[in-house]
């Protein structure tokens, strides 16, 4: 797909077709958010999917917002190290940012259709997923082909309008 | 271009071409910005494009990684509401990480360049940008058509490979 029809196309998504997500695809949603830039290119990040029912049923609980990951194809769940100081936690969430929307389009271009969710049960996330002392699950992205509709380059998004958003050479 | 190339073709461009990025071209990079996702959609950002050669030229005195954006074509400025909580604050760099690949990505596509820029000294920032009370400019990416090779797929980039960052079902 053009870039920019992926780009328009892409939608939070919460409700998908039961059909699950091929290697190839899932390998090049990856790839797109392995790619991603970093601060000082530390790549802070561990990316851990989930496909197995039980288990995205039993991740769905980290937080009232993330009942779709029950409903999912598959989940990436985002791991970052944990940190002490104000500045650097700042400096990983911009990143983790950058690697989500890079996920996002990549899975856009392929039909297939994303549903982040914030991850607060600290506990409930590392008895799913395992990972060990010093990282921390900080989001979740759920995903599959929408049940609704395909995606579709959305027309008129719901955003403040371009002209409210933009300054030009100055505020 | 095809999604997966411009997410391939995207890398860190610190040196540019004198050539402007044309007025459909920007508007198609910064729609890109504003379709973003964001926490409950509050799309707490504000994009200053500036293009002026002096305006750019002050604006990389904001820190000494912002070399560049002396020379870019045009540089967008990434304002954003101060925030009293740590919460609030770590939420909107998220969101502003997914603007910035957004943003990148939509560049990439067009064969446009961009390079990030952390900005430290606000008082600088705040001058030349005019932002008012209450906002801090949090980044700035400077763009314009790379001068030392046109943006290509990369094959081997450089990161961490897939196998290490990746996790099948649990860590």
């Amino acid at each position: 797909m053009e870039t920019f029809d992926a780009i328009r196309s892409r939608r939070n998504v919460r409700s998908y077709e039961e059909r699950p997500i091929d290697a190839p695809e899932m390998t090049r949603i990856l790839e797109a958010g392995r790619r991603t830039p970093s601060s000082r290119n530390e790549q802070r990040w561990e990316f851990v999917v989930v496909t197995e029912a039980d288990r995205l049923e039993r991740l769905s609980h980290v937080w009232r917002g993330a009942g779709h990951i029950a409903r999912s194809a598959a989940t990436i769940a985002l791991i970052a190290p944990e940190a002490d100081e104000e500045r650097v936690r700042t400096s990983i969430a911009y990143d983790l940012g950058q690697v989500t929307m890079s996920i996002m389009v990549a899975a856009a271009d392929l039909g297939i259709g994303t549903g982040h969710s914030s991850c607060h049960d600290q506990e409930v996330a590392r008895e799913v997923l395992g990972f060990p002392d010093g990282y921390m699950c900080a989001w979740l992205i759920g995903m599959g082909y929408p049940s609704d509709r395909p995606l579709r380059p959305i027309e008129q998004p719901n955003r403040r309008p371009l002209d409210e958003v933009v300054h030009r050479e100055v505020w």
